[in-house]
């Protein structure tokens, strides 16, 4: 039986609770975060024990910013495909409370629950309706699939 | 007399007011955030007209990548000068208020007057004292001086 390396990446569990895989890119697992109050997708650099942007390459770096804005043609895509056109984009890198290193690409409206002020800790997020969440999927799938890793 | 090009980068006045200035780098302007609370520093590319990343070329992009990492290292410096080392480093860029493109870098601490939340929005900005905005700056700039642009 074949052994995994002990360094083998390892998604923490707080993102399979909360968002569901749309692709595998180069560096970064995109998700789509189970929030239908903002079209929302997670970006995780697949690299073990990253937490902050120092801990990966300078390549790796530049790889992450060419994702994040893959990423944020992937949330207005999404943000068309609910009926939520986005007006402006919000990313942010936190991780305060989950210890692994992520990247949140964020599709902002005026009429929005939290503007102007930031998404995080606002109230409780809203499931999609299943209908709505296999538009937002396919919604995403589309521009990020122009950057899809082959494996 | 020289009349100034119509497509001058001129910095918005709300910076202006919030902010101090530290270097110029290759694409943007350091400035420290006048918020003790937080050891953090805002990030202007000098672009025209620019709201989103999409809006920097990709080399641009990859120079504002390699900014926000020296501003980790500023802000971690600040932290230190003023007696609150930095656990956790948080990168924002909303730009929901000011229509500028611009890039937050914060030191964070678990004691902090947000912890684990974001910081925007967060009650008022409490100032330096005198003594400490020259120790924060200088600090800040033994980092940032590694790649101030020659000018």
């Amino acid at each position: 039986m074949e052994s995994l390396p002990l360094d083998k990446f390892v998604l923490h569990p707080a993102f399979l609770a909360s968002s569901e895989p749309l692709a595998d890119l180069k560096l970064c697992q995109a998700r789509l975060q189970l929030d239908v109050r903002w079209p929302w997708i997670v970006l995780i650099p697949r690299k073990v024990g990253a937490r902050e942007l120092e801990h990966l390459s300078h390549h790796s770096r530049g790889q992450l910013m060419d994702e994040i804005v893959l990423a944020g043609a992937a949330v207005r895509a999404v943000g068309a495909a609910i009926g939520r056109p986005v007006d402006k984009l919000n990313v942010g890198q936190l991780g305060n409370i989950t210890p692994q290193l992520h990247v949140h690409v964020i599709g902002r409206r005026p009429d929005d629950a939290a503007w102007p002020g930031p998404v995080w800790g606002v109230g409780e997020p809203v499931p999609y309706a299943p209908e709505a969440l296999s538009r937002a999927i396919a919604a995403a799938q589309g521009p990020l699939g122009a950057m899809r890793s082959v494996s």
